[in-house]
Protein backbone atom coordinates (compact mmCIF):
# COMPACT_ATOMS: atom_id res chain seq x y z
CA UNK A 1 0.00 0.00 0.00
CA UNK A 2 1.39 3.37 -1.00
CA UNK A 3 1.92 5.22 2.40
CA UNK A 4 1.98 8.73 2.80
CA UNK A 5 4.16 10.16 5.76
CA UNK A 6 2.53 13.61 7.57
CA UNK A 7 4.26 16.04 10.12
CA UNK A 8 2.75 17.69 13.01
CA UNK A 9 3.76 20.80 14.37
CA UNK A 10 1.98 20.82 18.06
CA UNK A 11 1.95 22.88 21.27
CA UNK A 12 0.47 21.35 24.88
CA UNK A 13 0.16 22.20 28.26
CA UNK A 14 1.85 19.11 30.09
CA UNK A 15 0.46 19.63 33.15
CA UNK A 16 -1.57 16.64 33.12
CA UNK A 17 0.29 14.52 31.06
CA UNK A 18 2.94 11.76 32.34
CA UNK A 19 4.94 13.38 29.15
CA UNK A 20 5.39 12.50 25.37
CA UNK A 21 6.20 9.22 25.79
CA UNK A 22 3.70 6.21 25.99
CA UNK A 23 3.76 4.91 29.32
CA UNK A 24 2.61 1.50 31.03
CA UNK A 25 -0.10 3.85 33.48
CA UNK A 26 -1.06 7.33 32.56
CA UNK A 27 -2.10 9.77 29.95
CA UNK A 28 0.83 10.61 27.77
CA UNK A 29 0.76 13.11 24.57
CA UNK A 30 1.76 10.48 22.26
CA UNK A 31 -0.89 7.54 23.41
CA UNK A 32 -3.23 10.61 23.08
CA UNK A 33 -2.04 11.70 19.60
CA UNK A 34 -2.27 8.06 18.13
CA UNK A 35 -5.61 6.76 19.50
CA UNK A 36 -6.87 10.44 17.74
CA UNK A 37 -5.45 9.48 14.61
CA UNK A 38 -6.12 6.23 14.90
CA UNK A 39 -9.81 6.55 15.15
CA UNK A 40 -9.67 9.32 12.97
CA UNK A 41 -7.93 7.27 10.14
CA UNK A 42 -9.44 3.90 10.69
CA UNK A 43 -5.76 2.33 10.90
CA UNK A 44 -3.15 1.89 13.41
CA UNK A 45 -1.28 5.32 13.69
CA UNK A 46 2.30 5.14 15.04
CA UNK A 47 3.26 8.65 16.33
CA UNK A 48 7.26 9.63 16.43
CA UNK A 49 7.93 12.69 18.09
CA UNK A 50 11.09 14.51 18.13
CA UNK A 51 11.61 15.27 21.57
CA UNK A 52 10.23 13.46 24.70
CA UNK A 53 9.28 16.16 27.28
CA UNK A 54 8.79 14.62 30.58
CA UNK A 55 6.33 14.90 32.93
CA UNK A 56 4.39 18.27 33.36
CA UNK A 57 7.15 19.80 30.74
CA UNK A 58 5.01 22.13 28.06
CA UNK A 59 5.80 22.00 24.34
CA UNK A 60 5.03 25.30 22.04
CA UNK A 61 6.90 23.80 19.01
CA UNK A 62 7.28 19.88 19.42
CA UNK A 63 7.13 17.97 16.69
CA UNK A 64 6.10 14.84 15.47
CA UNK A 65 5.25 12.63 12.11
CA UNK A 66 3.08 10.07 11.08
CA UNK A 67 2.37 7.38 8.00
CA UNK A 68 -0.79 6.41 6.91
CA UNK A 69 -2.53 5.60 3.97
CA UNK A 70 -5.18 8.40 4.22
CA UNK A 71 -4.90 10.55 0.88
CA UNK A 72 -7.58 13.32 1.71
CA UNK A 73 -7.55 17.10 2.07
CA UNK A 74 -5.19 17.73 5.69
CA UNK A 75 -7.31 21.04 6.39
CA UNK A 76 -10.35 18.99 7.48
CA UNK A 77 -8.10 16.30 8.87
CA UNK A 78 -6.37 19.10 10.97
CA UNK A 79 -9.87 20.49 11.98
CA UNK A 80 -11.05 17.06 13.02
CA UNK A 81 -8.18 16.24 14.90
CA UNK A 82 -8.11 19.53 16.90
CA UNK A 83 -11.78 18.96 17.54
CA UNK A 84 -11.46 15.70 19.07
CA UNK A 85 -7.94 16.21 21.07
CA UNK A 86 -8.21 17.62 24.59
CA UNK A 87 -7.96 21.18 24.71
CA UNK A 88 -4.56 21.55 26.26
CA UNK A 89 -2.96 19.67 23.14
CA UNK A 90 -3.26 21.64 19.78
CA UNK A 91 -2.16 20.48 16.55
CA UNK A 92 -0.81 23.52 14.94
CA UNK A 93 -0.04 22.46 11.36
CA UNK A 94 0.03 19.39 9.53
CA UNK A 95 1.54 18.84 6.38
CA UNK A 96 3.08 15.94 4.13
CA UNK A 97 6.34 15.43 4.21
CA UNK A 98 8.90 13.49 2.25
CA UNK A 99 9.57 9.76 3.19
CA UNK A 100 13.12 10.02 4.20
CA UNK A 101 11.97 12.62 7.13
CA UNK A 102 11.65 11.87 10.26
CA UNK A 103 10.72 13.85 13.34
CA UNK A 104 13.95 12.81 15.67
CA UNK A 105 16.74 12.01 13.35
CA UNK A 106 16.08 14.52 10.76
CA UNK A 107 15.66 17.36 13.33
CA UNK A 108 19.20 19.76 13.32
CA UNK A 109 19.20 21.64 15.99
CA UNK A 110 16.22 21.82 19.40
CA UNK A 111 15.74 24.92 21.44
CA UNK A 112 14.42 24.87 24.80
CA UNK A 113 13.28 27.70 27.10
CA UNK A 114 13.53 27.35 31.17
CA UNK A 115 11.17 30.31 32.63
CA UNK A 116 11.93 31.42 36.25
CA UNK A 117 9.53 34.58 38.06
CA UNK A 118 11.68 36.06 40.74
CA UNK A 119 8.91 38.43 42.47
CA UNK A 120 7.35 37.57 45.43
CA UNK A 121 4.25 36.66 44.95
CA UNK A 122 3.57 34.45 40.93
CA UNK A 123 1.10 35.93 38.90
CA UNK A 124 -1.54 32.73 39.10
CA UNK A 125 -2.11 32.83 35.83
CA UNK A 126 1.69 31.47 35.12
CA UNK A 127 1.54 29.35 38.25
CA UNK A 128 1.83 26.32 36.10
CA UNK A 129 4.24 27.66 33.49
CA UNK A 130 7.15 28.75 35.84
CA UNK A 131 9.40 28.14 38.55
CA UNK A 132 9.47 30.52 41.31
CA UNK A 133 12.38 30.67 42.62
CA UNK A 134 11.89 31.95 46.43
CA UNK A 135 15.55 32.40 47.35
CA UNK A 136 17.38 35.64 45.73
CA UNK A 137 19.69 35.33 43.07
CA UNK A 138 22.80 36.44 41.65
CA UNK A 139 22.16 37.34 37.93
CA UNK A 140 25.49 38.37 37.18
CA UNK A 141 27.02 34.95 38.35
CA UNK A 142 23.63 32.88 36.60
CA UNK A 143 24.87 34.06 33.25
CA UNK A 144 28.28 33.24 33.92
CA UNK A 145 27.43 29.51 34.64
CA UNK A 146 25.49 29.38 32.12
CA UNK A 147 28.32 30.10 29.85
CA UNK A 148 30.28 27.32 30.81
CA UNK A 149 27.92 25.31 29.10
CA UNK A 150 28.18 26.42 26.00
CA UNK A 151 29.82 24.72 23.41
CA UNK A 152 30.44 20.71 23.01
CA UNK A 153 31.14 18.92 25.83
CA UNK A 154 30.59 15.64 27.94
CA UNK A 155 27.22 16.07 29.64
CA UNK A 156 27.33 12.88 31.82
CA UNK A 157 27.27 14.82 34.91
CA UNK A 158 24.22 16.80 34.16
CA UNK A 159 22.34 13.46 32.53
CA UNK A 160 19.88 10.89 33.73
CA UNK A 161 21.12 8.11 32.12
CA UNK A 162 22.40 4.60 33.06
CA UNK A 163 26.12 3.83 31.91
CA UNK A 164 24.93 1.63 29.07
CA UNK A 165 24.10 4.20 26.53
CA UNK A 166 26.86 5.92 23.26
CA UNK A 167 27.90 9.13 23.75
CA UNK A 168 27.12 11.86 26.43
CA UNK A 169 28.60 14.54 24.49
CA UNK A 170 26.76 17.21 23.00
CA UNK A 171 26.80 20.30 21.59
CA UNK A 172 25.40 23.40 22.62
CA UNK A 173 25.01 26.23 20.06
CA UNK A 174 23.58 29.31 22.28
CA UNK A 175 22.67 29.79 25.67
CA UNK A 176 21.10 33.17 26.66
CA UNK A 177 19.53 34.39 29.46
CA UNK A 178 16.52 36.81 28.68
CA UNK A 179 14.47 39.17 31.13
CA UNK A 180 11.30 39.08 30.99
CA UNK A 181 7.53 39.74 32.65
CA UNK A 182 8.01 38.77 36.39
CA UNK A 183 11.48 37.51 35.77
CA UNK A 184 13.80 35.90 33.23
CA UNK A 185 14.08 32.86 31.12
CA UNK A 186 17.00 30.23 29.92
CA UNK A 187 16.89 29.84 26.22
CA UNK A 188 19.04 26.86 25.45
CA UNK A 189 19.76 25.61 21.76
CA UNK A 190 21.38 22.16 20.93
CA UNK A 191 21.92 19.91 18.39
CA UNK A 192 20.70 17.46 21.29
CA UNK A 193 20.10 17.10 24.37
CA UNK A 194 20.29 14.35 26.89
CA UNK A 195 17.59 13.20 29.48
CA UNK A 196 17.08 15.69 31.96
CA UNK A 197 19.80 17.67 30.58
CA UNK A 198 17.94 21.01 30.60
CA UNK A 199 16.30 20.51 34.16
CA UNK A 200 19.39 19.58 35.59
CA UNK A 201 21.58 22.12 33.79
CA UNK A 202 19.02 24.50 35.15
CA UNK A 203 19.05 23.27 38.68
CA UNK A 204 23.04 23.64 39.04
CA UNK A 205 23.20 27.10 37.58
CA UNK A 206 20.50 27.93 39.74
CA UNK A 207 22.22 26.64 42.55
CA UNK A 208 25.05 28.36 42.10
CA UNK A 209 23.07 31.62 41.42
CA UNK A 210 21.67 31.28 44.83
CA UNK A 211 25.41 30.63 46.61
CA UNK A 212 24.11 27.34 47.32
CA UNK A 213 27.38 25.98 45.32
CA UNK A 214 30.50 27.78 44.28
CA UNK A 215 31.43 28.81 40.45
CA UNK A 216 34.58 26.92 40.51
CA UNK A 217 33.30 23.83 41.16
CA UNK A 218 31.77 23.55 37.75
CA UNK A 219 35.12 22.08 36.06
CA UNK A 220 34.86 19.71 39.05
CA UNK A 221 31.25 18.55 38.47
CA UNK A 222 31.72 17.97 34.74
CA UNK A 223 34.78 16.00 35.32
CA UNK A 224 32.72 14.31 37.73
CA UNK A 225 30.83 12.23 34.82
CA UNK A 226 28.72 11.23 37.87
CA UNK A 227 24.42 12.29 37.99
CA UNK A 228 25.31 11.90 41.72
CA UNK A 229 27.59 14.93 41.78
CA UNK A 230 24.82 17.90 41.32
CA UNK A 231 22.38 18.44 43.04
CA UNK A 232 18.21 18.22 42.24
CA UNK A 233 16.68 19.16 38.61
CA UNK A 234 14.68 22.35 38.04
CA UNK A 235 11.26 21.78 38.58
CA UNK A 236 9.29 20.54 34.52
CA UNK A 237 6.89 23.37 34.83
CA UNK A 238 9.16 25.86 33.84
CA UNK A 239 10.72 24.13 30.60
CA UNK A 240 9.08 24.40 27.22
CA UNK A 241 10.65 22.55 24.15
CA UNK A 242 10.62 25.29 21.79
CA UNK A 243 11.13 24.62 18.69
CA UNK A 244 12.85 21.74 16.34
CA UNK A 245 14.75 22.83 13.64
CA UNK A 246 15.47 20.82 10.60
CA UNK B 1 -12.40 47.64 70.63
CA UNK B 2 -9.97 49.43 67.98
CA UNK B 3 -10.44 48.09 64.18
CA UNK B 4 -8.07 48.93 61.34
CA UNK B 5 -9.18 48.97 58.37
CA UNK B 6 -6.96 46.95 55.16
CA UNK B 7 -7.11 46.70 51.53
CA UNK B 8 -5.78 43.67 49.63
CA UNK B 9 -5.05 43.84 45.71
CA UNK B 10 -5.66 40.82 44.45
CA UNK B 11 -5.49 38.05 41.01
CA UNK B 12 -7.10 35.00 40.76
CA UNK B 13 -7.59 32.62 37.99
CA UNK B 14 -11.80 31.79 37.93
CA UNK B 15 -11.61 28.86 35.97
CA UNK B 16 -12.64 26.94 39.09
CA UNK B 17 -14.72 29.22 40.81
CA UNK B 18 -18.38 30.15 40.86
CA UNK B 19 -17.52 33.63 41.15
CA UNK B 20 -16.24 36.70 43.19
CA UNK B 21 -19.42 36.39 46.09
CA UNK B 22 -20.58 33.83 48.42
CA UNK B 23 -22.89 31.25 46.55
CA UNK B 24 -24.79 28.48 48.96
CA UNK B 25 -23.15 26.20 46.63
CA UNK B 26 -19.58 25.52 45.28
CA UNK B 27 -16.04 27.73 45.74
CA UNK B 28 -16.22 31.72 45.78
CA UNK B 29 -12.93 33.76 46.20
CA UNK B 30 -14.72 35.60 48.76
CA UNK B 31 -15.60 32.90 50.86
CA UNK B 32 -11.76 31.34 50.54
CA UNK B 33 -10.37 34.72 51.40
CA UNK B 34 -12.87 35.36 54.45
CA UNK B 35 -12.25 31.58 55.53
CA UNK B 36 -8.42 31.88 54.96
CA UNK B 37 -8.53 35.98 56.77
CA UNK B 38 -10.36 34.55 59.45
CA UNK B 39 -8.10 31.44 60.38
CA UNK B 40 -5.02 33.62 60.42
CA UNK B 41 -6.07 36.59 62.38
CA UNK B 42 -8.22 34.17 64.84
CA UNK B 43 -11.63 36.24 64.39
CA UNK B 44 -14.55 36.13 62.08
CA UNK B 45 -13.73 38.72 59.28
CA UNK B 46 -16.04 39.77 56.68
CA UNK B 47 -14.46 40.68 52.58
CA UNK B 48 -15.74 43.52 50.52
CA UNK B 49 -14.67 43.50 47.10
CA UNK B 50 -14.48 45.89 44.31
CA UNK B 51 -16.61 43.62 41.45
CA UNK B 52 -18.28 41.09 41.78
CA UNK B 53 -16.80 38.95 38.95
CA UNK B 54 -19.02 36.08 37.76
CA UNK B 55 -18.28 32.47 37.23
CA UNK B 56 -14.95 31.93 35.50
CA UNK B 57 -14.02 35.92 35.00
CA UNK B 58 -10.40 36.49 35.71
CA UNK B 59 -8.95 39.22 38.00
CA UNK B 60 -5.49 41.08 37.58
CA UNK B 61 -6.57 43.50 39.65
CA UNK B 62 -9.38 42.89 41.62
CA UNK B 63 -9.18 45.20 45.14
CA UNK B 64 -10.86 44.36 48.47
CA UNK B 65 -10.63 45.15 52.24
CA UNK B 66 -11.76 43.71 55.43
CA UNK B 67 -11.58 45.23 59.51
CA UNK B 68 -9.51 43.37 61.69
CA UNK B 69 -8.34 43.95 65.41
CA UNK B 70 -5.18 42.55 64.04
CA UNK B 71 -2.32 45.27 64.89
CA UNK B 72 1.05 43.13 63.74
CA UNK B 73 3.13 43.62 60.90
CA UNK B 74 1.86 43.56 57.59
CA UNK B 75 4.41 41.65 55.30
CA UNK B 76 4.34 38.27 57.08
CA UNK B 77 0.48 38.35 56.99
CA UNK B 78 0.56 38.58 53.45
CA UNK B 79 3.39 36.05 52.82
CA UNK B 80 0.82 33.54 55.55
CA UNK B 81 -2.05 34.69 53.43
CA UNK B 82 -0.23 33.32 50.49
CA UNK B 83 0.86 30.44 51.98
CA UNK B 84 -2.81 29.75 53.04
CA UNK B 85 -4.31 30.16 49.53
CA UNK B 86 -4.90 27.88 46.60
CA UNK B 87 -2.41 28.86 44.17
CA UNK B 88 -5.01 30.35 41.77
CA UNK B 89 -5.51 33.09 44.31
CA UNK B 90 -2.54 35.52 44.59
CA UNK B 91 -2.93 38.66 47.27
CA UNK B 92 -0.63 40.86 45.39
CA UNK B 93 -0.75 43.69 48.07
CA UNK B 94 -1.76 44.13 51.94
CA UNK B 95 -2.23 48.08 53.13
CA UNK B 96 -3.83 49.71 55.72
CA UNK B 97 -6.39 52.29 54.88
CA UNK B 98 -8.29 54.42 56.31
CA UNK B 99 -11.42 53.99 58.05
CA UNK B 100 -13.26 55.83 55.19
CA UNK B 101 -11.93 53.92 52.45
CA UNK B 102 -14.73 51.09 50.99
CA UNK B 103 -13.60 48.81 48.51
CA UNK B 104 -16.80 49.15 46.27
CA UNK B 105 -18.30 52.71 46.65
CA UNK B 106 -14.73 54.73 46.94
CA UNK B 107 -14.03 53.42 43.40
CA UNK B 108 -13.40 56.39 41.00
CA UNK B 109 -13.69 53.65 38.10
CA UNK B 110 -12.82 50.32 36.95
CA UNK B 111 -11.24 49.06 34.05
CA UNK B 112 -12.38 45.52 32.60
CA UNK B 113 -10.45 43.83 29.74
CA UNK B 114 -12.00 41.38 27.03
CA UNK B 115 -9.24 38.70 25.57
CA UNK B 116 -10.57 37.55 21.69
CA UNK B 117 -8.70 35.15 19.86
CA UNK B 118 -8.99 35.02 16.29
CA UNK B 119 -6.50 32.59 14.92
CA UNK B 120 -7.73 29.34 13.56
CA UNK B 121 -5.87 26.99 16.70
CA UNK B 122 -5.85 28.35 20.05
CA UNK B 123 -2.92 28.22 21.74
CA UNK B 124 -3.43 25.78 24.77
CA UNK B 125 -1.69 27.99 27.12
CA UNK B 126 -4.60 30.33 26.23
CA UNK B 127 -7.24 28.20 25.99
CA UNK B 128 -8.96 29.17 29.89
CA UNK B 129 -8.10 32.52 28.99
CA UNK B 130 -9.33 33.75 25.78
CA UNK B 131 -12.94 33.65 23.66
CA UNK B 132 -12.02 31.79 21.07
CA UNK B 133 -13.76 33.08 17.74
CA UNK B 134 -14.69 30.70 15.23
CA UNK B 135 -16.62 33.10 12.86
CA UNK B 136 -14.29 35.78 11.02
CA UNK B 137 -15.13 39.09 12.09
CA UNK B 138 -14.62 42.94 10.32
CA UNK B 139 -12.61 44.98 12.97
CA UNK B 140 -13.87 47.85 11.46
CA UNK B 141 -17.67 47.21 12.11
CA UNK B 142 -16.12 45.87 15.70
CA UNK B 143 -14.36 49.67 16.34
CA UNK B 144 -17.31 51.09 14.78
CA UNK B 145 -19.89 49.39 16.91
CA UNK B 146 -17.77 49.61 20.11
CA UNK B 147 -17.43 53.17 19.70
CA UNK B 148 -21.43 53.66 19.96
CA UNK B 149 -20.86 52.24 24.01
CA UNK B 150 -18.71 54.99 24.88
CA UNK B 151 -20.06 58.27 27.17
CA UNK B 152 -23.17 58.14 29.41
CA UNK B 153 -25.94 55.70 28.44
CA UNK B 154 -29.16 53.78 29.73
CA UNK B 155 -27.20 50.51 29.97
CA UNK B 156 -30.49 48.55 30.77
CA UNK B 157 -30.35 46.13 27.64
CA UNK B 158 -27.23 45.46 28.25
CA UNK B 159 -27.04 44.28 32.24
CA UNK B 160 -28.96 41.18 33.83
CA UNK B 161 -30.66 43.08 36.14
CA UNK B 162 -34.65 42.69 37.83
CA UNK B 163 -36.57 46.04 36.85
CA UNK B 164 -36.96 46.76 40.71
CA UNK B 165 -32.88 47.94 40.69
CA UNK B 166 -31.92 51.71 40.72
CA UNK B 167 -30.62 53.40 37.73
CA UNK B 168 -29.45 51.88 35.23
CA UNK B 169 -27.57 54.78 33.61
CA UNK B 170 -23.40 54.20 33.25
CA UNK B 171 -20.59 56.16 32.05
CA UNK B 172 -18.17 54.80 30.06
CA UNK B 173 -14.67 56.78 29.98
CA UNK B 174 -12.57 54.41 27.17
CA UNK B 175 -13.25 51.43 25.07
CA UNK B 176 -10.23 50.38 23.13
CA UNK B 177 -9.40 47.87 20.52
CA UNK B 178 -6.18 46.57 20.45
CA UNK B 179 -4.38 44.13 18.74
CA UNK B 180 -2.58 41.26 20.60
CA UNK B 181 -0.87 37.62 19.93
CA UNK B 182 -3.69 35.62 18.59
CA UNK B 183 -6.40 38.11 18.15
CA UNK B 184 -7.69 41.77 20.39
CA UNK B 185 -8.55 42.81 23.62
CA UNK B 186 -11.17 45.04 23.95
CA UNK B 187 -10.26 47.68 27.11
CA UNK B 188 -13.32 48.49 28.99
CA UNK B 189 -12.87 51.66 31.35
CA UNK B 190 -16.22 53.49 33.05
CA UNK B 191 -17.19 54.64 36.37
CA UNK B 192 -19.43 51.65 37.30
CA UNK B 193 -20.55 48.46 35.23
CA UNK B 194 -24.36 46.74 35.93
CA UNK B 195 -24.08 42.96 36.24
CA UNK B 196 -23.13 41.24 33.33
CA UNK B 197 -22.64 44.30 30.77
CA UNK B 198 -19.06 43.76 29.72
CA UNK B 199 -20.18 40.40 28.69
CA UNK B 200 -23.30 41.55 27.37
CA UNK B 201 -21.91 44.44 25.25
CA UNK B 202 -18.94 42.11 24.21
CA UNK B 203 -22.00 39.86 22.85
CA UNK B 204 -23.67 42.38 20.82
CA UNK B 205 -20.94 44.35 19.31
CA UNK B 206 -19.32 40.30 18.24
CA UNK B 207 -22.82 40.03 16.80
CA UNK B 208 -22.62 42.81 14.65
CA UNK B 209 -18.50 42.36 13.67
CA UNK B 210 -19.45 38.71 12.35
CA UNK B 211 -22.76 39.92 10.31
CA UNK B 212 -25.21 38.29 12.64
CA UNK B 213 -26.83 41.83 13.46
CA UNK B 214 -26.75 44.93 11.86
CA UNK B 215 -24.94 47.87 13.28
CA UNK B 216 -27.84 50.05 12.43
CA UNK B 217 -30.06 48.18 15.02
CA UNK B 218 -27.73 49.42 17.78
CA UNK B 219 -30.18 52.16 18.74
CA UNK B 220 -32.79 50.03 19.22
CA UNK B 221 -31.82 47.96 21.16
CA UNK B 222 -30.50 51.02 23.86
CA UNK B 223 -33.88 52.17 23.11
CA UNK B 224 -35.68 48.77 24.20
CA UNK B 225 -34.57 48.54 27.76
CA UNK B 226 -34.70 44.72 27.73
CA UNK B 227 -32.37 42.19 27.97
CA UNK B 228 -34.49 39.86 26.21
CA UNK B 229 -33.24 42.07 23.24
CA UNK B 230 -29.90 40.80 22.47
CA UNK B 231 -27.97 37.85 21.83
CA UNK B 232 -25.83 35.55 24.22
CA UNK B 233 -23.36 37.35 26.54
CA UNK B 234 -19.93 36.63 25.50
CA UNK B 235 -18.19 33.58 27.58
CA UNK B 236 -16.73 34.76 31.11
CA UNK B 237 -13.41 32.76 30.44
CA UNK B 238 -12.14 35.85 28.20
CA UNK B 239 -12.93 38.45 30.67
CA UNK B 240 -10.70 40.46 33.34
CA UNK B 241 -11.32 42.61 36.09
CA UNK B 242 -7.70 44.65 35.05
CA UNK B 243 -7.72 47.22 37.45
CA UNK B 244 -10.01 49.33 39.96
CA UNK B 245 -9.17 53.03 40.47
CA UNK B 246 -9.95 55.19 43.20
Amino acid sequence: MNMKKYKLLLAYDGTHYVGWQIQPNGNSIQHILQETLSILLKENCIVIGAGRTDAGVHAIGQVAHFQTSYTGALLPLLKSLNGMLPHDIRVKLLEEVEDSFHARFSAKSKEYHYHLWLGDTIDPFFRLYRHHMRHSIDITLLRTALSRFVGRHDFRTFANVNTQIQSTIRTLYRIDLIEQEGGYRIEYEGEGFLYKMVRNITGTVLDIARGKRSLSELDSLFSAKDRRAIGIAAPAKGLFLQKVRY
